[in-house]
C-alpha cells in the first residue's frame, strides 16, 4: 500500500541495527573487553553513533517521513503505523534541531567533562570539576534552546527522557510526597526499632553460589535465558540489542548477599520489559521500553514491590537456605523481611532504601533546575547539596566525593534525567495496585514462586506495547487512571508504619 | 600536505571501524550470544557489512583515491602512504568490479548454501547439498569473471586471499612436495614404531586447570592479555578489532590435554601477528596481517615449529606437571615429544598431523580447480574425493560427512582459499630457518621458556609491517629469499626421519 512507508522502515531499520551494534560494543566494554582496547573502542562506538545520526537526520529521512505520513492519513489514529510515524516525527524533529557543529561540541565536552569528573571524584576535588560543569550547564542550556519549550527550560530536556513530563508536573509530584517522606524517615530514625533481622544477611557468600542463586531466581520469575544472559560488571546495568538479546549485569559482594540478588532483580525488571516487546516491532522505533520512567517502574516493581515484599521473602528463604545452608540457618522469614527493608538515611543515592530514595532524587531535581535557570551558581553546589542533605535526610556528606560528586549524570550532560527515577517509583506502585486488583491471588502465587500470571498481566498491559504509547498514556491504559503519586505514598506509609510499628 | 589523502583516510577509517564492529558481533555470536538472538544478529552484521561496502565502493571514495594518488606522486614508492594507496586501489578495484545485484545474489546464496550444508552434513546426505554446491561453483565462476584473470580462472579467486599467488605457483609448490609427503607418510605407516609416548597425554584434565595452563603458556610466549583475551568456542578462531583487542578462542577436551593447548598456541600465533601491527597503522588498511597464508604461517610457526619441537616440549613438561601432577607423573620429555608428533593418516583435515596435513589440502586444491574449470562435475565429488584419499593417504572415508562434506568453505563460496593453509606451512618453515640463523641460541632459549628474542625478531621482520607488503615481498624481505617449498620439505624429512628412525 505504501512504498514510502516501507522505504522509511528499511532506512530506520539500519539506524536501529547501527545503534544496537553500538550497544553491544558498549556492553562488551563493561564486561569482557581487554583494558588496552579502551581508546579504539571509543572511536568504534563514536563512528557507529555518528553514522546512525547522519542516516537518521538526512533530508531523505524527512522526505520519506512526510510521504509516509500522507500515505497513512486514512489509517486509524491508534494503528501501529500512525503511532510509529508519530514517534519517528518526534525523534526526527528533536534530532534535526541541533546543528551538527553543536552536536560535535557537546559530544567533545561530554568526553572531557566525564574524564574530569572521574578524576575530581577520585581526588575529592570539586574545584577541579567546577569549570567543566559550568560549561556543561551552559551547553545543555543551549541544547534546550534548540529543542524549544513553552513554560520552563527544564521541560525541553526532561521531555527527551520522559515524553510529556514537565518541570511543573514533577514539582507537583514531589510536593505531594515530600512532607510524608521526610516525616516517615524521621519517625523511623527516631523509632530505632527492629534492627534484629540485619544479621540474617551477614556471612560469607561465595561468588559462584551467588551466580547460581541469581540465575535460579531469574529463571523462576520468567526471564528468558535463551534470549538473554547475565554477566558481572562494576556498575550493574541492563543492555539489549533487540528483544531476543537482553543482557543483565550484576555485582557480587561475598560479604553481603543482598547486593547481587537485588541488583539482579532490578536489572531483570528492565530486561523482562525489553524481552516482552511485541516481535512485530523488531527493527522499528516501536520496539523496547517507552521511557526511562516506565523502564524504572519495571526494575523497581520487581526489585521492591515484588522482591522486598513479604510473599517474595517467604518464597526466597528456602531458596537461600538451599544455596547457603550454614549462613541462613535459623533465620526466619520475618528476620529476612526486616533485613531487606531496613531504612537508614545515607549519603549515596544508589544504595538508598525505598523510603529515603526519592529524597535523594528531589534534591537533585531542585538543584539541577536552579543551576539551569541560573538561580544558583555551580560554585555553590557543594554548600547547597550539603544543606539540603541535612534538611531532607538528616545526614551531611563528609566530603564532596560522597556528596555532590557521586553521580555520573551531570558530567555527561544528563540533566533532566533524575526525576525519571522517582516517576518510575510512582508508576511502579500504581501498576502494582492494578495488578493486585486483577490478580486477587497474587500474594499466594508469589509465595509459592508462581510468577507467570503476574508476568503475563505485565506482558499484556505494558510490555508488548513497546514504545507505541507515551508514558502517561500507557500508564492510564494499563491502570485505568492517569499517573498519580497517591499509590506510592500509600504503599510506603502502609508498609513502613507496619514494619516499624509507628 | 594532502587534503584528499586525509579525507580518504577519514573515510576508510569509518569503513574499518564498521568492519571491526561487525567482527565483534561475530565473535560474540560464537562465544556469549544467547541462542535466541541468532536471526537478529545475522541482520545486524549484514547491515554493518552493507554500510561498510557502500561507503567503500561509493564514487567519492574513487575520487578521493585518485586525488590522493596524484598528491603523493612525489613520495617514495616504499613510503607507508604510497603502499597504503596501492592497497586501497587494489581493494577498491576488486570491490567495485562486482555489480550490486550480483553481490546481493551471492550473499543470499551463501546463506542458503551454508544452511543446506549444515543439514546435509548432519544427515550425511551429499545429494541434498549437490544443487546448492553446483550453483555456488557457477556463481563463484561468474565472480572470477568479474574480477578478471590472465592465465587461469582460479587466479582471480586465489589472489583475493593471497595476493600474487596463482594456480600455476601453487601447483608447482605442491608438485615439489607431494612425492616426498606421500613417501614419508607411507614409510611412517609401514614402520609402526614409537607409539610408546601416546599414553603420556591420556588422563582426566579438568577444564579450569586447562584454562589456567593455556593462559600461563600464552603469557609466557608473549601474548599480551591486556590487549587480548581467550574464551571458549565450538570451532576455535582468532578475531580482532584493532591491534589492542585480539581475542583467541580454544576448546578443551577433558580426556585429551593437547587439543586445548595446541589450539591455543595456534590461535595465539594469529593473535601475536595482529598485536604486533604498527600502532600508526591503526584505523587504516595497513593494520593487521597481510594475507591468509602469512597469517597461517604464524599460527603454524607457534603451534608446530615452536610448540611441537623438542626444546618447547622440554620447557612444557615441568609446566604440565605443575598443573597435572598425577596424570603427568613419570612422563619424560621424549614420551611427550613423540605423543605430540604422532603421525597417522586420518580422515579429517583439521585433526591431521604435520606430515599428512598438506595432502588434505592438495586434494581440495585439485578438486576445486577441476570443479571450477568444469573438468569435473559436482556430482562426481564423493567418488573423486574418496579415490584421492585412498591414493594420497591410504584411507577411505566411510561416509561423506567425514569425507567431502567435512569443510565449511565451499558452502560459503570460499573457493581458492584452501591453498593458503599449505602456503602458510611453507612460509613457516622458511621463516623458522631465518629465525634460527639470526638467533643461534634459539633452542636453548625456548627450552628455558625465554620467547622474547624470538618474538622480537618476528615483530621487527614481519608483524610490524601489517599489510604494507604483499606476502611474497614480505617473506623475501624477512628471510632474504622468495617463498620456496624447500625449507618445509627439509624440515619434515629431518624431523620425522629422526622421530621414526627411518
Amino acid at each position: 500500500m505504501s512504498q514510502s512507508f516501507e522505504l522509511l522502515k528499511a532506512r530506520v531499520r539500519r539506524v536501529v541495527y547501527l545503534n544496537q551494534a553500538a550497544g553491544l560494543l558498549g556492553w562488551d566494554q563493561q564486561t569482557y573487553m581487554p583494558a588496552g582496547a579502551a581508546e579504539t573502542r571509543g572511536e568504534q562506538i563514536g563512528t557507529l553513533s555518528e553514522l546512525a545520526h547522519e542516516l537518521f537526520t538526512a533530508d531523505e529521512t524527512g522526505q520519506l517521513l512526510e510521504a509516509a505520513e500522507r500515505e497513512t492519513e486514512g489509517m486509524e489514529a491508534d494503528s501501529d503505523e500512525r503511532r510509529m510515524l508519530a514517534l519517528l516525527r518526534r525523534q526526527y524533529e528533536r534530532a534535526t534541531r541541533l546543528p551538527a557543529s553543536f552536536v560535535a561540541e557537546l559530544s567533545r565536552h561530554q568526553s572531557h567533562s566525564f574524564r574530569v569528573w572521574v578524576e575530581a571524584r577520585a581526588r575529592n576535588d570539586f574545584a577541579l570539576f567546577q569549570p567543566a560543569l559550568e560549561k556543561m550547564f551552559d551547553l545543555v542550556g543551549q541544547q534546550a534552546g534548540y529543542y524549544g519549550y513553552r513554560d520552563h527550560i527544564y521541560d525541553a530536556l526532561l521531555d527527551g527522557y520522559e515524553q510529556g513530563a514537565t518541570h511543573a508536573s514533577v514539582a507537583a509530584m514531589f510536593a505531594g510526597i515530600k512532607p510524608a517522606l521526610v516525616a516517615l524517615t524521621q519517625a523511623i530514625v527516631e523509632s530505632r526499632r527492629d534492627e534484629s533481622g540485619v544479621s540474617a544477611l551477614q556471612g560469607f557468600f561465595p561468588v559462584e553460589a551467588q551466580r547460581q542463586l541469581t540465575l535460579h531466581v531469574l529463571e523462576a520469575i520468567g526471564f528468558d535465558l535463551r534470549r538473554g544472559r547475565q554477566d558481572e560488571a562494576a556498575h550493574p546495568f541492563c543492555a539489549n540489542f533487540g528483544r531476543d538479546d537482553v543482557r543483565l549485569t550484576t555485582r557480587y559482594d561475598t560479604a553481603h548477599l543482598t547486593q547481587g540478588l537485588y541488583s539482579s532483580l532490578h536489572e531483570a525488571g528492565h530486561g523482562l520489559y525489553e524481552q516482552g516487546s511485541a516481535p512485530e516491532y523488531e527493527g522499528t522505533v516501536l520496539a523496547g521500553g517507552t521511557s526511562l520512567g516506565v523502564h524504572e517502574s519495571q526494575s523497581r516493581l520487581w526489585e521492591n514491590l515484588v522482591g522486598r515484599g513479604r510473599p517474595f521473602v517467604r518464597y526466597l528463604l528456602p531458596v537461600l537456605q538451599r544455596f547457603f545452608p550454614d549462613a541462613l540457618e535459623g533465620v526466619d522469614a520475618e528476620d529476612l523481611y526486616r533485613a531487606v527493608n531496613r531504612v537508614e538515611p545515607s549519603l549515596i543515592r544508589v544504595e538508598a532504601d525505598e523510603v529515603t530514595y526519592n529524597l535523594h532524587v528531589l534534591l537533585r531535581f531542585e538543584i539541577e533546575s536552579d543551576l539551569l535557570t541560573g538561580k544558583m551558581a555551580v560554585r555553590e553546589l557543594p554548600e547547597v547539596w550539603n544543606a539540603r542533605m541535612r534538611e531532607y535526610l538528616g545526614v551531611v556528606p563528609p566530603d564532596d566525593a560522597s556528596g555532590c560528586l557521586q553521580d555520573v549524570h551531570w558530567s555527561e550532560g544528563l540533566i533532566g534525567y533524575f526525576p525519571t527515577y522517582s516517576l518510575g517509583n510512582l508508576y511502579s506502585a500504581q501498576i502494582w495496585d492494578a495488578l493486585r486488583a486483577a490478580l486477587p491471588d497474587l500474594d499466594a502465587q508469589i509465595e509459592r514462586g508462581v510468577f507467570a500470571p503476574m508476568l503475563d498481566w505485565l506482558q499484556q498491559h505494558i510490555y508488548r506495547y513497546g514504545s507505541k504509547y507515551p508514558p502517561a498514556e500507557l500508564i492510564t491504559r494499563a491502570t485505568g487512571a492517569p499517573p498519580s503519586a497517591d499509590h506510592y505514598a500509600a504503599y510506603l506509609q502502609t508498609k513502613y508504619r507496619d514494619l516499624y510499628r509507628l
